[in-house]
């Protein structure tokens, strides 16, 4: 399958290397909104000005979109969805439904697929839930994320006042995570999830009592959790805190049985290096069940609930049942 | 959704319990082979003799097949899916791809769905090494087992002369385990990866010695094991070995990035106070799944792979869209 990338980000760089670790999977070009010239890519595949994708049209299978879910994909999904099959990783929950719909119109237009919402939160988490549902209809759901980077965290730093750059990491607390795993189904607040630790470099001349201050108070995303603030050198935070690692764990606790005796916990759990590029990995197992759809006769806007696992595989159905049922 | 029993063993019993937790699904009969009058069921559903299972074809939506894999189900399943949707947990892995044929065949004929090998190993394991493998496709899968009750096994022991009862319980290794989430990719032996604990109640006049040579160099059960053997009372098997949990792990730890430099590790893991009544809740999922692919015109034979995770769920699109993506 031919494979466009519409952004060049840590995403769209991840997509990218994905790709080369598919050998069903050919990377054929980059579309950019920057000049096309200042863009140096670690394949052979073209770069573009986003103003020629329409040509591409016959050229590519899958576009796989890499914008920001703020104010890139609620307009790139459905515009491209009808022209190209599409793949993205819009992550605000709250507007998915909308974001549903506005893609179902346009690739149904079009006579496309478009996968939204892939990637491991949304994603592979989200089917995890789902699955663990169906399975256990009594019982709690918990999901921790973390110990990992946040970008958004981390940018809400960033724009205080004072503060020259930041790393925020999410935490989840050892002892909710032991209490969950014993099926003892706590109760938890928001504080007793998880913690924050905040790694700042400060500015010239900037009163870090007052940053931290206003950090430790930030409504929404600080001021509900536990949270600590430690003041580094740019130095110390390029050289200990320049990856973005994540991962996290999906619980259900179920009961079943006549008297409902027996507890059931089912864990799903990730430790990521690179959050960007498992997401992207994620994303080019979507791009080939968009693709096996479409081929199908398949149309309109689908959801990791909508794709059957095996479109995932490059494998077939008896190669699959032989080899992994 | 009306459902019917074929096989009122500790599955069958399980697939009942499961219903009563399922708003959406009714058991309106139990098939057996024995008299039906000898069968006390802990519902209002009929209990019928297999013989009368022709006349329900159209009063039962979706028949659970709750015998077992040796001999029942590779000549049930089949058999019945000519008739009714039908869902088995067929477990002999070497055998699925002629099950697989077999029900095909006779669930196209006659118009039904049948999906077979529903779970947890194969099942909801297999979910997870082919959705893992789908998004790492370079790196290692790990399976442990454990710790819990293997019936096969606790069957095995039972055979020997001199032995009145027994249970096995297969055992992870922590040390393995632990490699492996240290992400270490280690080559593991079967005796790397599980030991083997027997109690073992025996005859009077047994000889102790005898049988306990006799479990620890017995081919495939327990010669490539290390295998502890512990000798009770049958009071003691009685009291603290009359359950049957189970579980394990599956893992995938793969390499992301241009230089392979990311490692990411993906588990799954179950730990299930009673495996069959795990296994029949997953059983009623499907069969939920199985009732609406036919109401939408498919026929055939299904695995967990070729079934969209939503169709396993009572909720809409929206509502899933809603509540857990």
């Amino acid at each position: 399958m031919r494979i466009g990338i519409l952004g060049y980000g840590n995403l769209g760089r991840g997509v990218e290397s994905a790709i080369a670790q598919n050998a069903d999977a050919e990377l054929v070009a980059v579309f950019t909104r920057r000049a096309p010239e200042s863009l140096k890519i670690n394949s052979n595949a073209k770069v573009l000005n986003v103003s020629e994708i329409e040509n591409w049209k016959d050229k590519i299978d899958v576009l796989i979109l890499c914008g920001g879910s703020a104010t890139d994909l609620p307009e790139q999904t459905p515009k491209y969805a009808e022209m190209f099959n599409v793949v993205d990783s819009f992550d605000t929950h709250a507007k998915i439904p909308e974001h549903f719909e506005n893609v179902d119109k346009a690739a149904k237009k079009g006579g496309k697929i478009g996968v939204i919402s892939v990637g491991w939160d949304p994603g592979m988490f989200s089917l995890n839930r789902m699955y663990a549902n169906a399975i256990l209809p009594e019982g709690n759901d918990y999901t921790f994320w973390g110990r990992g980077v946040s970008q958004g965290h981390s940018d809400a730093i960033r724009r205080i006042e004072g503060v020259l750059d930041a790393k925020q990491y999410t935490v989840p607390v050892e002892s909710a995570l032991e209490a969950v795993k014993a099926c003892k189904n706590p109760s938890l607040s928001t504080r007793e999830k998880h913690t924050r630790e905040c790694y700042v470099v400060l500015k010239e001349g900037a009163d870090a009592k007052k940053v931290e201050e206003e950090i430790k108070t930030m409504p929404n995303y600080f001021a509900d959790y536990d949270t600590t603030v430690h003041f580094i050198s740019l130095e110390e935070l390029k050289q200990n805190h320049s990856k973005i690692p994540h991962g996290g764990f999906v619980f259900r606790c179920g009961k079943t049985g006549l008297n409902k005796e027996h507890n059931h916990i089912i864990e799903y759990n990730l430790k990521l290096d690179s959050n960007p590029e498992f997401t992207s990995s994620v994303l080019v197992a979507y791009a080939r069940a968009a693709f096996k759809m479409f081929k199908e006769g398949q149309t309109g806007c689908k959801t990791v609930f909508d794709v059957a696992p095996a479109y995932l595989s490059p494998k077939s159905g008896e190669e699959l049942r032989k080899t992994m049922l």
